[in-house]
């Protein structure tokens, strides 16, 4: 089965000094995971045009299909992820006649004159796309480039989650083709060291995803949660093959003495 | 000023798909600026030998002073930091006794066996000191690498805060002879972009980091949270630099028709 990467990019200090929760990320993540991508890097850079074009570059030499960022397409000083993606490229950045005029709508309806600060964010590598923004005022960059699809977005989360959920409807043609599940249930009383031998031959029996996420005391009251996962491009197929997963996993856990507590698709 | 830059590395599929929010690297990185550091990079790669070497490699080309990353410690087939840190710095991987003696105290208290899959979360690069985990069982990796701190903790949050503590506490010796201070206030009524021109004059004029948090709509109900960032040697001279510039802010804001609402230390 062919894996479609993604990346994303988060750009913006606030994340680095961890003054913000990259909460951005985790929202990106779970979306594209859904549609069957599968997520191979997250970068957090600085508001600086080095860095944002160094981590553009990087994730490029990766090939993936798909590269997502966030932040830096504000009005301020600091905003300079169009610059730096249109830097990445080696592609000019340009005033962008579509995304000039949704500025333009969207301040001129309210009598607010069109500053310089206010144009920047129409400013784009020459071929984007402007995607709309539904929340807020900077659009989305969408961009083709060696057969990858990047999209910069803002870093606010509901512009970011609006801008991605248009992306997603009205540009993605080119999906994966698989459905991915996921499952998981808790057990208690078994350690994590005590499972991990029989773990590893399941994965290879099944070739599934299987994690577990300790969530008490190793030693003393060991809680684990069991995570189990994989994609097909036959829905009824992946899940059988996690539910039997399950299953066995269910009664190695009873046999190492452990409760299972509650389970969920 | 020399900057300190640091860099954190996350090492987990189950950030990657979103299902877990990356509070680790925010935990961190509050931690390491609120001591001078400046994180430069988060980076987060998959379960994947590969991935971890890279990741590692990358990092230490950017030559950070100290390198911290998390997850892939435990006893399970999918825990390979300790692998990925060893062949990343070409250092050969070895039982380290004294990691190996933690391992067996815990273990043996208990009356549990010491199986290959707990030995492994005693295996550590050559020269590595294991740091003590409080909280549960896999030691902290401590290894210096071309002048480079590298501290490799668990995922689980409270193993990876204990083993940070003490690592800040008992080993971090050399640390940036600089104070964070850090401040900020929100104002309604003023859009991002109608303040941005003054905010890039009052950057250059302060030397500080200023930034605006958009938490309303810029169009319609502006609300933005005005934060004023820097570090110096004497704590008293960038508190009144950080002072100073947020009064100037603040009449700047009133100025432009905006309502001072709260301000914070």
């Amino acid at each position: 089965m062919e894996v479609w990467y993604a990346e994303i990019i988060n750009i913006g200090n606030e994340i680095l000094s961890g003054r913000t929760i990259n909460t951005n990320a985790s929202h990106i993540a779970r979306r594209l995971t859904s549609l069957g991508f599968t997520i191979r890097r997250i970068t957090v850079v600085m508001d600086e045009i080095d860095e944002i074009v160094s981590a553009f570059r990087e994730a490029i030499k990766r090939k993936p299909k798909l590269i997502i960022s966030t932040g830096g397409l504000g009005p301020t000083y600091d905003d300079k992820t169009n610059e730096g993606l249109s830097k990445a490229l080696n592609i000019e950045l340009e005033l962008n006649s579509i995304a000039y005029e949704m500025l333009l709508q969207k301040y001129s309806k309210l009598n607010i004159e069109l500053t310089e600060e206010r144009k920047k964010m129409a400013m784009m590598p020459k071929g984007s796309i402007p995607v709309e923004n539904n929340v807020g005022v900077a659009p989305g960059i969408l961009i083709s480039y060696e057969g990858i699809t990047i999209l910069a977005t803002p870093g606010v989360p509901k512009e970011m989650e609006d801008i991605l959920e248009t992306f997603i409807k009205k540009y993605l043609k080119e999906k994966p083709d698989v459905k991915y599940i996921e499952s998981s249930f808790l057990i208690r009383g078994v350690m994590e060291s005590s499972i991990a031998p029989y773990i590893k031959q399941l994965v290879k029996k099944y070739d599934l995803y299987i994690k577990t996420h300790p969530k008490g005391q190793e030693l003393t009251s060991p809680l684990l949660e069991i995570q189990v996962a994989g994609s097909s491009k036959d829905e009824n197929e992946i899940r059988n093959r996690i539910e039997k997963a399950i299953e066995e996993l269910k009664e190695i856990g009873i046999k190492l003495g452990g409760t299972i507590l509650e389970s969920q698709v």
